[in-house]
């Protein structure tokens, strides 16, 4: 292993500068990307390993960043139990035969992802070769509510109607599906750290539309469930929870048995960390559009959130969401740089 | 005044039961508004005040809810400030000349509301006529930082690009143009006081999409000087401001000046009460989804956020968002009156 920043940073060990990684790092934003793209469709370049792995390295090489992670999607697993998937360019992923009923959740089955998601496993176990421990590889999943969210919803929604009616009005078919989910979700991700993923982000990106008692009934006890049973089944590598919006949620995230809790940027990291108490890293939290400050008002922006991540038992830098394409690669390689520079110096 | 239930509490003062009213209220859940709007479109109802009024005081005959709120939109100060404002059944609202440099800060002028939002200070009239003390009428904005994300974005947003890159590349030509929103601002709902609003509820949907510290200096200043110089100005009556998705941001929001603070269903209105301490009235915070409940659960719900809201120094029950236009208006009765029931008997 020549760089293992991210990974100490998030058992909590001293390193020598905060490491930093960019969600959607491999992405749009990127031309080299968008070469690659432009021979595939979105499900396609996920059903690509080499296509995939190479996608991958782009951000690693281009911008420097102290991880790479696997280019794919949180909706293929779903795709593998049986509910077609299709992506459309302007309105995003659609499930034509959304689940609602007892019929449609017996449907779902949990598949063995060396069969049904071997493009997945392929891809990491390139990745390790061709990354050559360069830097650690993150794998990921979607959280089981908002892998139901679209399941439920057919699609993306605004308001969540779908999902919470069948919460509120139909708990005992909400439970069914939301195991399935997470008995999908263990072994994918279990067989994606055995094939080398090096750490594992469970990405809730919807758990912000539940008021907090929501969470603790409908959201929470499924992601508890995943991280303890890979924990209990021997998997060691660091684990992620990034519940996106989740501020009011953090007293309840923080008992996820995640090693390492993703914020957005609505939070400051120490106010999270005094909420989160010691023992457990914290990833984040520039705001996305932040990129696009000029260099002397990142930089501060920069100082600033190193700043606050100080509070917390390790820190890796990110965004607080996904980069956008309308970001140009040289200010987020001036992010990351940045980063670097001002953690090594200790002037933040 | 027969029921001043809702004004006793946004100063709190001791009520016999918890003052209910619902965010959208006029709204196309109703049959009977769907009634009156289809002879009209959405801003040509906006602007006839008999069926503005009429719309207005539906639900309050309908639900039984103890506040009325002006039928009208944030957006119509900002086509009488002279940008050309579309209503798209799809797409919502939509400026075709958006804002984005000096030249179209300039062109916006502060409108004399008599002369150019007449309709909306007519229908207050017309609306206190026909209301005559049954229960007080609320009074509307948009905050500034809110209305710029629709002139700036020519419409609405999921990431709010535009608006962001205007603050932080170009700070001068942003505040320009909200010093211009916060002066028409004023204007308009001091004109909406002296119409006879008997409160008045500042608008902030997209605060929520703001770090702490961008919110305190690109948001909240604004809406600060809204209020301060309202009340010089010797408008008595109450001020709600209502920062959507705003619970990391209470700590400042509680400094806006606004005798009141609403608030979406993502935090705990006890946990609210603790950040934002004595001297400030509460609203909220049902999810609006929470409607589909079945009556039992939503008793609990409501019981729950009754329960909540005592630490407040004063309750307004209202829901964390506007009502939905799925909702069956006989769910949303059965909240009202589970609020009355459960708060008058102090069974809560």
């Amino acid at each position: 292993m020549i760089n293992d920043t991210f990974l100490k940073a998030c058992r909590g060990e001293k390193t020598d500068y905060t490491p930093v990684w960019l969600m959607r790092q491999a992405g749009r934003y990127l031309p080299q990307y968008q070469a690659v793209r432009s021979r595939f469709t979105f499900l396609e370049l996920c059903k690509t390993p080499e296509a995939a792995a190479e996608v991958t390295i782009q951000p690693v090489d281009i911008l420097g960043v102290d991880a790479a992670i696997l280019f794919s999607d949180i909706l293929v697993p779903l795709e593998a139990m049986g509910t077609p998937l299709e992506f459309h360019e302007k309105r995003g992923p659609v499930f034509p035969e959304p689940v609602r009923d007892q019929a449609g959740v017996a449907r779902l089955n949990v598949p063995d992802p060396e069969e049904k998601l071997r493009y997945v496993l392929d891809t990491i176990r390139i990745l390790r070769r061709e990354l050559a421990g360069k830097v650690p590889l993150i794998g990921f999943s979607g959280a089981p509510f908002t892998l139901a969210t679209y399941l439920i919803e057919g699609g993306s929604s605004r308001q969540f109607l779908l999902t919470k009616k069948m919460m509120y009005t139909a708990p005992e078919l909400y439970a069914a599906l939301l195991d399935k989910l997470t008995d999908c979700t263990i072994l994918y991700l279990k067989a994606q750290a055995a094939a080398g993923a090096q750490a594992l982000q469970i990405f809730d990106s919807w758990a912000g539309v539940l008021a907090p008692g929501d969470f603790g009934q409908f959201a929470l006890p499924y992601v508890q469930r995943i991280i303890r049973t890979l924990k209990e089944a021997g998997v060691t590598v660091p684990i992620i929870y990034f519940a996106n919006n989740g501020a009011t949620l953090l007293d309840q995230s923080k008992t996820s048995g995640a090693d390492v809790l993703g914020l957005d940027w609505r939070i400051k990291l120490d106010e999270a960390a005094r909420i989160v108490g010691p023992g457990i890293a914290l990833q984040g939290n520039l705001d996305p559009c932040a990129l696009l400050l000029p260099p002397e008002w990142m930089e501060r922006e920069v100082a600033r959130i190193l700043a606050e991540g100080k509070a917390a038992s390790g820190h890796i830098f990110n965004l607080g969401h996904g980069i956008l394409p309308e970001i140009p690669p040289e200010q987020a390689k001036l992010m990351v740089d940045t980063v670097h520079r001002l953690s090594r110096s200790g002037n933040s």
